[in-house]
């Protein structure tokens, strides 16, 4: 066993970053450096939400994006800003700071700066306040789906958009939102988002059990430019709690047909699981995930679905029943980086049941060394297993 | 943005040092070495207070100064000591000892050492027990004007004396004696402690206002071999909280002349803010900066005044202001600190309003390097500003 | 006094496995790797205690061992069995899995796994679920003397049995059990155990006084190819409480005969304390220090003994006294772990009555380098103190 060399680097940023803001989301979370091999990608050249539209009202927020802080502000017309949590004068957060018109005003010596990052006013000071040296880098952000998206990359204009969320204004859907976090990389919290294996174990007896008699199924594995999905085939309805919920009836053949069941992975960092039981049961939940830092990673996620039951119980039921479940995962990838922090990184022995995380592992990397087109073409394939 | 690489020295050490002794002053702050620029200096052959002379009586204590661990002690004969808090024998803190007469006796093994650092007695030992391979080092140490001062280098025999706080005597004049703590270094404590614009901001409402109306004030700087001033010449009275305790009477001009305002540094580490309003009223605060690492500061403060109040009364409201103002400080000071630490050192952007702190700097780091005589000649410069 | 560069290894790989695993024992510490100097030696090719055998239930145990966690655990058939705690399929800890019959079961996915470190079945998968690939390397155990016994290197068949402890199944003797712990390297606390000086500063009062008259006696030094001993002649009855209940009636000379005392250090951390005093007394401690990492060790310990006053007696009374003087030098042990990590390094120095703790630094260093026969011969020394 090799003992790690410098696993203090982001632990010790983010104690830092404890220090610095008592409001920063994402603060009591300890994610070590990894000198060794990880399924660690950085992709700056995306954007990520950085919080619910709904909690940015007239005082700023500290975020924390692919380890750079960031001060989030919404002006008094309602306009999003974006801009590095840094004073240029004497190196203050500005998310300390207030909204003063369209400006956010730093707390310490009242320097006001537009969401263009440019300084507009310097107190006390008689000769001009606007100066290019006075200017703080700033991140393209939009509000969009009721959400705050900034872009990873400061001071540039970006050649796309945020990812839309579906179903979010389909009529006769109910959607439900919920923000977790995760002490695991991107690609730890999407493989065990979108693994199926795990859930008759980690989740026993809320989803699948691992006692009761297994079918055999299809999965087949469609992997794209900027995606992968696994479409499992002669999946019988999901038992346990959650199954029931989805689809009262108990595990019997449904009525009115088949379940279709897929699990997506979308770049830069969407997931996306989606169930249909026959005619009337559809639920799709859709994730973005969010890098605070290698190993300390963001889920927002939306819930939309159609079923028998009325929307509003639904929602009730859904939301203690899926908190549950991922407080199960993020305690499982948490303890997961601590090992791989101990040992210096992953050793990881996939089989073919592992179906989508070394597909994800594939595109991410890909992306972060800026290949548009994959160095695969896109291919299906198919695996048998025991569901 | 640079990730930085070694912030963990300084962290761990003085987490180590949080094990090491419960009653260490100053083991509550998370302190960075940070491997950028930053204004730290470092400067060992000059004196600095380590405590107040009445909080040292029959117990040993365990200080820190320059990262360096001491044991200060008071021996029966009241004499005062200061040596390497470590026993030569088995390493352990000496602080954690007890004084036999004028020795410090180890809490392990019972050795036993003087004032200067000699061990004169190994219990159980049948050989002589003095031998100088069982030295400890002794810092020199004073008790002056109620507190206790050591010199940064042991071992040797200091060419100065510690600095004198005026006014201490003086006839009609009250002192108000206050330590407090700030995780930033004395380059940063220094310049915020005699900085003029970030008071209508930080402490808005207590001593400026951002919200009335400003006056053009000239200020002229001076800048000595071992010291800089700024005078603020034409400045109105006070407002705010503060400024109504200072000068009874309201922002309208006093009836008996004028404002005087001095704010100092004084090498290697006093820094000195004197109001004089009219013929009545005299307040000078000067406090001593002790570094106990890079980025932890001590500042013992004594607040001697003059003025038209009972003494007794102004001593009473003016220390929960104070420590109100310091506390405002200290936690944008320790932001400051948290933010150039996840940055990797400092970017600051300064204007001709950040009067003293850009020749702070230069005093420190020409007295790191050594040097006797500034690079530059003294000189007078004047500047205007709004107040 | 130099800075140390990388205290941090240790440190944080502490706090990784402290979020790692809320059971894992010995997680509340914090132990620096120390560049410098230090008599930290690693012996692998050694049996440790890891667990009291009654703790060992159908739970597994998470814990460490010179810095390797392992999952330790009790197949239904009470085979007791030890594996690296880290799953090979997703690198989670062992340890929060479950026992099915022979088997440890992961918690994640299921996976299986034998004492042999073999995987015996992959959930869901179709295909062969026993691959040479999906292996965790597997540790040698024992259970003997109550205790769990690992061998610290893996994979391999040891050439030694685990150390017996005496006097456990002898007549009309009682025993006691006892685990502590202490943020210290192996040879720091068996130094500590065996050290007579310390005695009546670090404990006076309780075994013996630093006030009373002390008497000169004579300790004879014996090294051997695996141990050290030192035996005290001459040596009145222990004084202080400890001592009055070892042998009730004072200091003056036992009726029936001399104090003998013992204390010994065997390879590779085994340390013995053994007193008669006449023919009625015999009191033996026993301990077996386990390396957790370079400044963490655990003590198991037996107290075995035949005195005039009742068994359950003395056990009841016993254990409060030994804790309470064992929480005197873990605290103590404490410290100096901290002044060592803080300066880079240990620099002691040592008298000649240090009798035991520079021949235990030998035998370790030697054993660590591998070299079976040490390179002095076998001695006898005699040195004279005061106790």
């Amino acid at each position: 066993m090799q003992p790690f060399r410098c696993l203090n680097h982001q632990i010790e940023r983010y104690k830092i970053l404890n220090t610095y803001s008592k409001n920063r989301i994402g603060t009591d979370f300890k994610s070590p450096a990894i000198p060794g091999h990880t399924s660690v990608a950085r992709i700056a050249e995306a954007w990520y939400i950085v919080a619910e539209a709904k909690k940015l009202r007239q005082t700023p927020l500290a975020v924390t994006l692919l380890d750079t802080p960031l001060a989030i502000f919404r002006d008094r017309y309602g306009k999003v800003g974006a801009l590095l949590d840094r004073c240029p004068h004497r190196n203050v957060p500005l998310s300390l700071g207030a909204i003063k018109g369209d400006h956010l005003q730093c707390a310490y010596h009242g320097w006001e700066f537009d969401r263009t990052g440019a300084c507009q006013f310097v107190p006390a000071l008689m000769s001009e306040s606007r100066s290019p040296g006075r200017r703080v880098a700033a991140f393209p952000s939009r509000e969009q789906d009721g959400f705050i998206w900034v872009y990873a990359t400061p001071d540039i204009e970006p050649t796309s958009e945020p990812f839309h969320f579906p179903l979010l204004k389909e009529k006769n859907y109910t959607s439900v939102r919920q923000e977790v976090q995760a002490a695991a990389s991107i690609h730890a919290v999407a493989e065990n988002a979108l693994d199926v294996p795990h859930t008759a174990y980690l989740h026993g007896g809320l989803f699948r059990s691992a006692k009761t008699k297994r079918n055999e199924i299809e999965v087949v594995i469609r992997r794209g430019h900027d995606r992968v999905e696994a479409e499992y085939i002669g999946e019988p309805r999901p038992s346990g709690l959650a199954g029931r919920l989805l689809a009262p009836g108990g595990r019997k053949p449904l009525a009115d047909g088949k379940v279709t069941h897929f699990d997506r992975f979308i770049l830069p960092s969407i997931v996306q699981v989606e169930y249909r039981l026959g005619e009337t049961s559809h639920i799709c939940l859709t994730g973005a995930l969010t890098p605070v830092s290698d190993f300390y990673t963001r889920l927002f996620s939306v819930i939309s679905f159609r079923l028998p039951l009325p929307g509003w119980l639904v929602a009730l039921l859904l939301r203690p029943i899926a908190m549950h479940i991922f407080q199960q995962d993020a305690d499982m990838l948490k303890r997961q980086t601590a090992t791989i922090a101990h040992f210096s990184g992953e050793q990881y022995m996939s089989t073919e049941i592992d179906v989508l995380g070394p597909q994800i592992y594939r595109l991410l990397k890909q992306t972060e060394r800026g290949e548009k087109t994959p160095a695969a073409e896109p291919f299906t394939r198919t695996v048998r297993m025991l569901v």
